[in-house]
């Protein structure tokens, strides 16, 4: 059901000849209250695709009635006839839905640089399509819509005492923070001010899609919405919908991780006792972006070396010959020395735990990420053609 | 010749068990004056092996009389066991050579983590064997027995009127600045003050090993060291020897490049028209350490958006939609929109130049960095079994 396990929601996927294969490449999700309350984060690459600046303008009062997505296409870097084909998309879906162009909000994913007028007609052709096909079943087909090369949907849907909240999410490559290249739609029936929906947004999003970094690749066109229409009548606790939105983001991030293009483990990186949450973060994220780190694990080797000397990169607090690294529950390194024997760690299963105990504080902060594998180098080394 | 070019040095190279092919892997060099000048720059990295922690007290008299090294080992965290082992080396080499150990410098290249009492004994008895073997011939040899994953030795000479530069690398992974993976020793007869050596150094590998990010990921064992001896009774031109010397350190980067772990592309990235020439660096570093632009490169794919979506992550001062990128001569971006097609770019050679125009200002830099393969991957998760 995804985003239209909700209340009040209406989604549709359709295929619109964007991607070659002929599978569904348009999305459109609607709110229809009866509030309209929208929050949303972006890409903080300074290359924005034309959806992002598009929408960074319309989120600026807080009121969204409806997203419109595809697939097939970035629409970046497409110069200004690729911004008005993005603004004929919000016009063309407010034109059918009786709604303001300012309350439509644009995602695109796909190849940079894809953009032209082919590409523009069949955008608007399919969100016309989907505008029509829109109905309150709608959730997984629109989640099917907005994929590119991931392999499945990825949707969650999470019900408490009376209203629910209710996700899709794209993303299997160029994922890395600020955010990933991930597009998400949560809609909720819960009772939300918009402050309170984009409090509640930037804190979930900030520890959970903000720490996958599969690649450390940022896309340009990343976009997380958060739509409230409080159809349930019900005005929840807020530190309980904000553990709860969290919990749903968290469960499309390892969904997203664990649909990373080419990747054979998807690795936990925890960094405990450090001075700062930012240390363990910077710790966790350098350790993550180590491509001879990340080709170990494809090998199954637990090459402890590769971690410290990632960690030694970066500016946080910590004695080097004090650290203690574990492997899915082996100790490989303490003090800067070696510990149990490498043949010790299991490194078959695809999930894989890493811990890093700096030693000097108590905060903690964990990172997702992928192996480097010769099927990541495959795929991204044909993407485009 | 290598490092033996100049007057008054002599070298070895020997094979001494730590390799498990049996191929050489203690070297040393020694400066026979007569003077002793010695500089050195180190990994920026702070998990640091222990000859680089050893080697930096060295250094700090500017006095270096030899200097040891050793493949087949990286003797980091090797805990205090392992500083004992690069201790005694430096004071074995000391006492067969009648000098100071103070006045030895020790480095070490291989597996992180490798430093026992068998890898002490070897290192011990190779550095004996290397001494009794030393002779002004035998540069090549220590060239070859510094090798890790090297395919090639590393050499390089420049003379000028009266006066000689000789210098070996190693480097095949681990290749990212400050400094690289790389262990360097650069001999000459000129007479050079310490000062002069320092200076001359540092400005000539802050804009060449400095700028050689093959795979983004900074060792823990980096040394390069000059050692100046007089011998050839000349005081060059202190601008005439620094841009000899660069030049040679250039020469030597080039062959680390051409070499690096399983890459099939030696790209140049020259960042022009940068408002800084920091943010010339930024830039072109940032898109060298982009997977999805380096698989692009190896599956010949020209694309560009992945230039850019690097550019956006960076704090370069630069307007997206006026940046112009070309490859290997085709401008394929203008102004933040599709130039030529894609097709009309060769990405055949192995030679690859990404010039990347920011359009604001007039500096520049160039980065040296190569594609990411599947040999990259192979070579990486089989490394340490």
């Amino acid at each position: 059901m995804s985003v239209t396990a909700p209340a009040g929601f209406e989604a549709a996927g359709v295929a619109a000849g964007l991607k070659s294969t002929g599978k569904p490449d348009v999305a459109v999700v609607v709110n229809r209250g009866p509030r309209k309350v929208g929050a949303a984060v972006f890409t903080s690459n300074r290359a924005k695709a034309n959806p992002i600046i598009w929408s960074q303008q319309v989120i600026q009062d807080r009121v969204v009635e409806a997203v419109v997505l595809n697939s097939g296409g970035a629409n970046c870097f497409t110069g200004a006839f690729g911004f008005q084909t993005t603004h004929q998309t919000a016009e063309k879906a407010a034109e059918l839905l009786d709604i303001s162009a300012g309350d439509v909000l644009v995602c695109s994913t796909g190849l940079i640089g894809t953009g032209d007028e082919t590409f523009r007609s069949r955008v608007l052709a399919g969100t016309e399509q989907a505008i029509a096909e829109l109905s309150a079943d709608g959730g997984d087909s629109a989640a099917q819509a907005i994929m590119t090369t991931d392999t499945v949907a990825k949707t969650a849907v999470i019900s408490r005492d009376g209203w629910t909240i209710g996700g899709m999410a794209k993303g299997a490559g160029m994922l890395a923070p600020g955010l990933a290249t991930m597009l998400v739609v949560i809609t909720t029936d819960a009772d939300l001010e918009a402050l309170e929906a984009d409090t509640a947004l930037r804190a979930a999003t900030g520890r959970t899609f903000d720490r996958l970094d599969s690649d450390g690749c940022m896309s340009t066109n990343d976009q997380v919405t958060l739509l409230a229409n409080a159809a349930s009548g019900v005005k929840p606790d807020l530190a309980d919908f904000s553990a709860a939105l969290r919990e749903l983001c968290q469960e499309l991030a390892v969904k997203l991780q664990g649909d990373a293009e080419g990747a054979s483990h998807d690795i936990t990186i925890r960094v405990t006792n450090a001075a700062t949450e930012q240390d363990a973060v910077e710790v966790g994220r350098s350790v993550a972006r180590n491509n001879l780190f990340k080709a170990a694990i494809f090998g199954n080797d637990p090459n402890w070396g590769r971690v410290l000397a990632a960690i030694g990169t970066t500016n946080a607090q910590f004695d080097p010959y004090d650290v203690d690294v574990w492997m899915n529950g082996v100790r490989v390194c303490t003090q800067g020395g070696p510990d149990r024997p490498r043949e010790d760690v299991d490194l078959a299963p695809r999930a894989t735990d890493v811990l890093i105990d700096l030693k000097v504080g108590d905060a903690e902060a964990t990172i997702l990420t992928n192996d480097l594998t010769h099927d990541y180098v495959h795929e991204n080394s044909a993407y485009s053609s």
